[in-house]
């Protein structure tokens, strides 16, 4: 089966695809980076919608997904953006754990696979 | 290939097929919240089992394990839980790290991949 | 499909192949454990090198990678290996937290899928 890459630097690619399986690297903010949780997680959400475009699918074909949150107590704030972006029927397995991240103006990190 | 999704709540579903790859939720404690981490292993395992069936497969075509411990001193006891229900010979790849979880009486998350 | 798995313990095997995806474990440091982030990193890249090999296929192929460290603060320690190592222009999509491991010697563990 072919691999295709998009968004490839030198550390990591953005999505790649294989077959019919689009992996998407663990999205962080950057506009909002420094804001709250509810507002990285709207922007990260957006992102995923990006990619996924990219790679020729969309946000109904999501099959897993991990969510990272620096602060665990927020996780109500996270999930009230989740829930209003999600394909109603068409969510996918997924987990949330606490976690810090790479930088300290980030508070959510979401890493998907999906269908295309 | 087709997309089917077992048991599908507005925030994720429990198990998402795509083609004959099985993707589940980070499942946790439910009978078993606010007790040891021997328990709630136990349960997450039967519920792993469970959602399994649903999508057609076993525990003997576990592919890759995710697991999430409160308190990673408590990796033995997760273990034993563990080694005890694993198909000998057909160990999934595995990963397991301490996190803080979603709600403050689970102690145990296990997200699994298996082959249909 | 067929399942092929590699290095099969009574707990986890260190690879698993599922069709023309390969699953390795989270990998840890061996003759490294209780040395940098930096000199660990390089020894669990050589083992994903070697699994990967003993699958039928290598890092050009990587299509996802998950990276825990016990201090993100050692983040650039890792990625300076991690980047001298990838193959250029074939990186996977990647996520990296912080995470306590199960060994107090080890800070470094990294799991990823590859096609073969």
């Amino acid at each position: 089966m072919a691999i295709q890459r998009h968004d490839v630097g030198p550390r990591m690619s953005k999505a790649v695809v294989h077959g019919d399986t689009v992996y998407l690297a663990g999205l962080t903010a950057d506009k909002t980076a420094g804001k709250s949780v509810g507002e990285q997680t709207k922007e990260i959400l957006s992102l995923i919608d990006h990619y996924l475009k990219e790679c020729g699918t969309d946000k109904s074909k999501l099959l897993r997904a991990n969510i990272w949150i620096t602060d665990i107590s927020k996780f109500n704030e996270m999930n009230k953006e989740w829930d209003a972006w999600v394909s109603p029927g068409n969510t996918p397995a997924r987990a949330t754990v606490e976690a810090k991240l790479a930088a300290a103006n980030l508070n959510v990190e979401i890493m998907v696979v999906a269908a295309k």
